[in-house]
C-alpha cells in the first residue's frame, strides 16, 4: 500500500507521516464503560477472556465509542501463565493472586511451555476481532514483559517491595533466568500466535521494571526482553513492538536497547527530553498522566495540548513519531465523555486533512 | 571542637572526613524491634508520641542495639497537622487517613498555623533523647515536606494515583499554594523547635514528589520546599539538611536546587551517577534496597559492599561526602539481626581506625 494508505498507527510507529497523530488508551476497554459493564456479567477477568464473543464484543467497543486509532486486545497479562495451570487468578479489585507462588524450583513444574493450543479462546478473539475492525484501525497483541509476569508469580499478590522477587534474584540467580527464559518463551508464544492470527503491532508491559535499579535491570531483565523484541523481529520483520513501564525513567536507556520500535512513556518523562536523551528520531507512545483524566475535562484537555507541545520539534513541526496515549492504563471510574474528548483533540489538532483541521 | 571531635555524621554531611562512614536507618525505631514492640503497647502512633519518656525510649533503642551514628526522632509526618486539630491520625497497617480531607478553600481553617505550644510533647522528647545520647551521636529532626503531607491531608488515605492532589493542583492553583504555604509554615516551625532544642541535623521527607514529573514539581513544589531550607538554613546555619524522596530519580536535580545539604537517594540511583549529574562534592544519603536486607545476610551484606563501592572515588578513594542509610524505610518484618551485620560492615570497612579496620 501507498502511504497515505499506511493506518495512522502503523504510519507513527514507523515515524513516518500520518494524516493525524493516532491515539488509543491503555485499558480503553473494561470498566470505564457503561458497554462493557452491560455485557461483561460477574466472576474472573481470566473467564470473560475464554469466551471468544464476549473478549471481541468488548475489544471492539472503545473503537465503535471513542475512534480511537488502535484495538487493544480485551486480555490479562497473567493469561498464558493461567493457560499453562500455573495457578493463578484475577481478584476483582486486587489483581492477579496466586495461591502457591512461585520460589523454588520445584514450582517450575507448574509453569509449562505455552502452546497455541492452551490460547485458542485468544486466537478465536483475535480473528474475530480483526474481521470487524475497520480497515485503518489495526490490533495491537500485547504480554506481559518476563520480569513484571515473574513478579506477580512469585510475589503471589499485588506488591509495593517486590521482596520476594528481590529475594530470588539475589539468592538464586540460576533460578531467577530459568523463570526468566520460561516467562521469555511464553511471551514470544503468546504474541506470536496473536500476530498470525490477525494482530499488526504488540506491546510488551513492563509495569513494574521500574522498582529495579538500572544495575539489576541490565542483568536479570534486559536480556530476556531483548530477547522478545529481537525474536519476534525476526519472525515478523514488519511489525512494530512497544515497550512500556511505570516509573521507568531512570531505566530508558536501558529499555529502549532491549530493541523496542516504539518507547511507552509514562507521564513523568517528557517526549521531548526522552528524544534529547535517546534521539532525534526516537518513536515515543504517550503520556498524559491518568490523574488529570480523572480532574475533569479542563485539566485533561489541558494536559493533552502539552503533550502535543512536548511532540513539537526545535523548529515548530510536529514529529510524526508519535503515539498517543496516557501515562499509564484508565482507571475505571474515568468518565468516557472526558477521553472522547482527548480523542477529538487530538485528531482535529493533528490532522492534515485541511477539511478536519 | 576540631575535625576529629565532630560526630560522624555531621562531619560526612559537610563532606569532611570523619573516623568511619556514618549509617543509620530511615524508620530504625519501631516495629522491627522486640524492644519496641514490648514498650510500645496498643493504639496510635501519635499516641504514644504524645508520652516523652516513651518517644523518646523508643527513639534511644536503635542507638543503643545497633551502635548506629544517628538518633531520629520517634515521630510521623502527620504530627504537625494532627497537632492543629485537622483531623488525621495514623490507622495501624494503613497509614495516614482523614475522615475528611482537604478538598475546598473551607478545609483550610482546620490548617491553622502551627505553634511551639503545639508540639511540646514533642520538644519535651527531643530534649529526654539529647541529654541520654552519647556524645558522639548526633539526633536527627524530621518533617514531611509540604507536598507529601498535603498529599495524605487531600488524598485522606494512602493512594497510589494521587488523583485528588493532582486534581486540586490542576484546576485550583491559588489553594493548592495556600495549602502548600501553610504546610511549608508548618515544616519549618516544626523542625525549627526540634533543632532549638536539641536536634543536630534535620530531614526533610518528599517521599511521594517522584509521583509528579518534574515541570509539576518545579512549579507546584519546588518552591515551597526551597523556602523550607532557606529558611532554617538562616536560623541554623550550620545544621545540614537533608531531602529525600522515593522513585525521584527524575527530579534528583530539582530536588538538590531547593537547597540542601545531603540528598538522599533510593537504591535506583547509584552514588556515582548521583555525583555525575550533580557534581563530585556532592554529599549522599543511602541507598541499600530494604528489599535486600529483607532476602537474609547474605544479599544485605553483598548490597552493603556495592553501595560503598559506588561511594568511591576514580582514584579507588572513599569519598567523605556519604551518610549511609537504606534507600527507603526499614520494614516491620526486618530482621534486626541483618541489619546489625550491615552497620557492622560498614563500620569495619570504612573505619580510619588502625585498631578497628
Amino acid at each position: 500500500m501507498d502511504a497515505s494508505s499506511i493506518p495512522p498507527l502503523l504510519a507513527a510507529a514507523r515515524g513516518v507521516p500520518a494524516p493525524h497523530t493516532p491515539v488509543w488508551f491503555m485499558r480503553q476497554t473494561g470498566r470505564s464503560l457503561p458497554e462493557y459493564r452491560a455485557v461483561r456479567g460477574a466472576g474472573s477477568i481470566l473467564d470473560a477472556i475464554k469466551q471468544p464473543d464476549l473478549a471481541a464484543e468488548i475489544t471492539l467497543q472503545p473503537v465503535r465509542r471513542y475512534g480511537v486509532d488502535a484495538a487493544v486486545l480485551y486480555s490479562d497479562i497473567v493469561v498464558p501463565a493461567h493457560a499453562v495451570g500455573f495457578g493463578v487468578d484475577v481478584a476483582p479489585g486486587t489483581g492477579p493472586v496466586a495461591e502457591h507462588p512461585l520460589r523454588t524450583s520445584g514450582d517450575l513444574a507448574r509453569l509449562r511451555r505455552l502452546a497455541e493450543d492452551d490460547i485458542t479462546y485468544v486466537t478465536d478473539t483475535v480473528e474475530k476481532v480483526t474481521v470487524e475492525l475497520p480497515a485503518d484501525v489495526p490490533l495491537l497483541a500485547f504480554a506481559g514483559a518476563p520480569f513484571t509476569v515473574a513478579s506477580y508469580l512469585i510475589e503471589g499478590r499485588p506488591s509495593r517491595d517486590y521482596r520476594h522477587t528481590k529475594a530470588l534474584i539475589h539468592t538464586d540467580e540460576v533460578l531467577w533466568h530459568e523463570v526468566m527464559e520460561r516467562l521469555t518463551e511464553s511471551a514470544i508464544t503468546f504474541i506470536d500466535a496473536q500476530l498470525r492470527h490477525g494482530a499488526s503491532a504488540f506491546q510488551l508491559f513492563d509495569s513494574w521494571a521500574g522498582a529495579l535499579g538500572r544495575r539489576d535491570y541490565d542483568r536479570f531483565v534486559l536480556p530476556h526482553s531483548r530477547r522478545v523484541f529481537s525474536e519476534l523481529h525476526e519472525r515478523h520483520p514488519d511489525v512494530p513492538g512497544i515497550h512500556f513501564g511505570i516509573g521507568c525513567d531512570h531505566l530508558l536507556e536501558s529499555m529502549y536497547s532491549a530493541g523496542p520500535s516504539v518507547l511507552g512513556l509514562d507521564w513523568r518523562t517528557p517526549i521531548g527530553e526522552a528524544r534529547r536523551r535517546l534521539g532525534d528520531d526516537l518513536v515515543v507512545q504517550g503520556n498524559l498522566d491518568p490523574a488529570l483524566v480523572l480532574a475533569g475535562p479542563g485539566p485533561a484537555i489541558e494536559g493533552a495540548e502539552r503533550v502535543l507541545r512536548d511532540n513539537l520539534r526545535d523548529d515548530g513541526a510536529r514529529a510524526p513519531g508519535h503515539i498517543f496515549n496516557l501515562g499509564h492504563g484508565v482507571q475505571p471510574d474515568t468518565d468516557p465523555g472526558v477521553l472522547q474528548a482527548v480523542v477529538d483533540l487530538v485528531h482535529e489538532r493533528t490532522s492534515t486533512d485541511p477539511d478536519h483541521a
